[in-house]
């Protein structure tokens, strides 16, 4: 946070706290919307609600602009309803429907009928949170294509289409089926007298309601555009989603891998409260109870032979710590390629034999650097020898586990990341633990 | 990669194979750039050559633009030197930077002496890749604050801007400094005799060819901008950042701290050859090696311990394993905070009670859970709470190191994500150890 903007914030609290709220309003105001959003969301519960209390539904609607989904859906259930359904009415209906999509039914359904724009909303709340329907701009410019480039500008120029759906005109039949789209450049750069259907690209690249956002990503980013048309089933178009909308998309799918793989759930945020934190982590934390156990019971196993040679137990780390990170090294290769769209269904048939390459030779490496560390600290060739060739069999292990972990719940259409990475460690363990303790049982009468 | 472009892949080698490069060329180009450029990275190294060499200069130039910064990096070098210059006088000037940014620099002089556009490209080739003025576009319409809509309409008819720097319009004084912004549809829709000095915003949010991407990220989302444009130190605009080139940059970013948090270089391709991907592991692996025999260490340090009771060796990867992931948690919740923006320098005052405070209560509860599970399996009231404690510290630990890893490498200027999960585990690894062991060791009379 910059130094004006806590500077404001510390003002406005002080403002609040002495009865001011309208000299708290006045300093929130001086700042631009985005920052106005920075100062709300670090006040505490009653002063946020006092301060929201005296904006106007503009302004109101200027800042849930630019909060983000999370800090909307913690805020908008304490504005009052007929102040919330104002404040929509002056928001973009894609902010709108965002918020009427993350409160209850009951209440959503009283601030849509108190709202003026409901009907610009509605066609929005059909559609998932995270699919083209949920997050395009419904508002298009929809031109015929016999209107003249001067005809359009006019056009324009009497109905002044909203902010925020400009850069694109789409052409379209009298059914509103999309026939070609021309950009504003395009528009106003051409002789004024062409019609729009001889200035139009009429091989444009569409999405579907019903496709999902990340889908949509990928097709913004493999054809290099800045938007993609939404169009229905009979070809109509119905919005339009933009790069700006999807750089939101890319960061919130990176930011589901991450946490996913770990066992943390995406809408953890970092600063909120803490019950909640508990109880979202301790489900994959008590699922990695089982797989520990899993493990502590490989070694069991082998009792007889840690009893014969306990130092044996100083190299179990070594063997599970190296395995897990090669493991995940591997699996965190395959998770983003999978994410970036670079990753098809067949992929695994290429992927796995390069992972075993890959494994065989720093498996080698590591196995004789491991190996002659822990001889010649132990002074045991064959001690050596067991922990060499399971640290390479864990690496074999590991990056097979890494490849085929994701790829199975992928098949399984779960998410690929979801707690992948306890799983590929779990793996790694068990088998690391497995690996070397059967051979230092087959070699015990040279280790004891 | 979709059916038809399989397909269309496997008829062009195909093709190649038979000789027949003029059809392959010609399958080649039914396609979409963006569809091309995927045919083309599928083909072996010698096909693709024989096919770029057929390829017109702005076919070229197509194709290279929807290729990755990697792919171009890796196909450039094999043009021949007139026949990529004329491509890149055709590219897009970000683009052309791009490449020559990662030629040698021999070859990078040869091309840009070859090249007619030589001109536009230059001033990209002083910044860095990573920085506003190597992802900007050089291109930017800017006009006199003088000028009416209808003036500006007639002068970017006659002027006819190239594509892909469209939308927003700079109003700029004699000195080429900024003044103020319009976009496309504000100068569309206004009255024909209005100033751009009436219409523009002169508010603008700007940033410095210097800025890293990742700030301008932050920047054009924070405002809910569409572009940002560039300005230098006497306020002259020089180009423009776009929503669009910025989605790659938050998916590089994502990837980068996946990869470094893991200990995997941000370049590795998930299909590229063996030995290098070789050589960039090792070196995150060999540091392990030194952090796992750290661990091994410490489990040494009890070796008379472990000769009294060698069940303690079994529930070694309990500890160590349930605190490496709860670390892993944590941390993954800070380095992707401080990669989003919200973790500024003073948050880890806020977080780190709250992460204490989570692991309190995910210890206790998995603690208790754990000495139950163990003392009962071993018959052992006193192991059950030697692992019970141990449980608890070590998520405390994890809680701590989660924080504070990527928080110090930050403050020494280093990226917070890099391998600092392979140091978080090594952390809860010893530090499980030492706990357990110790209070094993405390309690050896009552264990053994």
């Amino acid at each position: 946070m910059q130094q004006t903007i806590r500077k404001t914030l510390d003002e406005v609290a002080a403002r609040i706290d002495a009865g001011d709220i309208a000299g708290a309003r006045q300093d929130l105001l001086a700042l631009h919307p985005a920052d106005q959003a920075d100062v709300l969301t670090e006040l505490n519960s009653d002063k946020r609600t006092a301060l929201i209390a005296s904006l106007e539904p503009e302004q109101l609607a200027g800042l849930l602009e630019h909060l983000t989904p999370k800090e909307r859906a913690d805020i908008a259930p304490r504005i009052a309803l007929d102040s919330l359904a104002a404040a929509l009415d002056e928001s973009q209906p894609e902010t709108a429907a965002d918020i009427l999509h993350d409160l209850e039914r009951e209440e959503a359904a009283g601030v849509l009928g108190a709202m003026d724009e409901a009907a610009a909303v509605e066609p929005l709340l059909l559609h998932p949170d995270e699919s083209a329907g949920g997050i395009m701009t419904p508002n298009v410019i929809a031109l015929r294509p016999t209107m003249t480039a001067a005809e359009a500008i006019n056009y324009m120029r009497s109905t002044q289409p909203p902010e925020g759906d400009a850069y694109y005109l789409y052409v379209v039949d009298a059914a509103f089926r999309l026939l070609g789209v021309l950009n504003l450049r395009q528009l106003v750069t051409a002789a004024p007298e062409r019609t729009l259907h001889e200035l139009m690209d009429a091989d444009v690249i569409t999405t579907t309601p019903e496709t999902d956002q990340e889908e949509v990503l990928r097709t913004l980013q493999h054809y290099g555009l800045r938007a993609v048309p939404v169009v229905d089933e009979v070809g109509r178009v119905v919005g339009v989603t933009t790069a700006d909308d999807l750089i939101e998309v890319a960061q919130q799918e990176a930011t589901e891998d991450m946490f996913r793989m770990v066992g943390l759930d995406e809408e953890e945020p970092f600063l909120g409260p803490v019950l909640p934190s508990v109880r979202r982590r301790l489900p994959w934390l008590s699922l990695n109870i089982v797989t520990v156990f899993i493990a502590a019971a490989t070694i069991s196993v082998f009792q007889d032979t840690l009893e014969r040679a306990a130092a044996l137990a100083i190299f179990l780390p070594v063997v599970a710590g190296l395995g897990g990170n090669a493991g995940t090294q591997t699996l965190t290769l395959v998770v983003r390629a999978m994410a970036l769209g670079e990753y098809d269904r067949s992929q695994w048939r290429r992927v796995l034999p390069r992972e075993i390459a890959i494994a065989l030779l720093n498996g080698a490496a590591l196995g004789v650097l491991v190996a002659v560390l822990a001889g010649v600290w132990q002074d045991n060739l064959f001690l050596g020898l067991a922990i060499g060739v399971a640290m390479l069999g864990n690496l074999l292990i590991a990056g097979v586990a890494g490849v085929l972990v994701p790829t199975i719940l992928r098949l399984g259409r779960a998410d690929p990341a979801l707690g992948s990475g306890i799983v590929v460690t779990a793996v790694t363990d068990i088998m690391g633990f497995f690996f070397f303790l059967g051979l230092a049982a087959l070699l015990i009468s040279k280790i004891d």
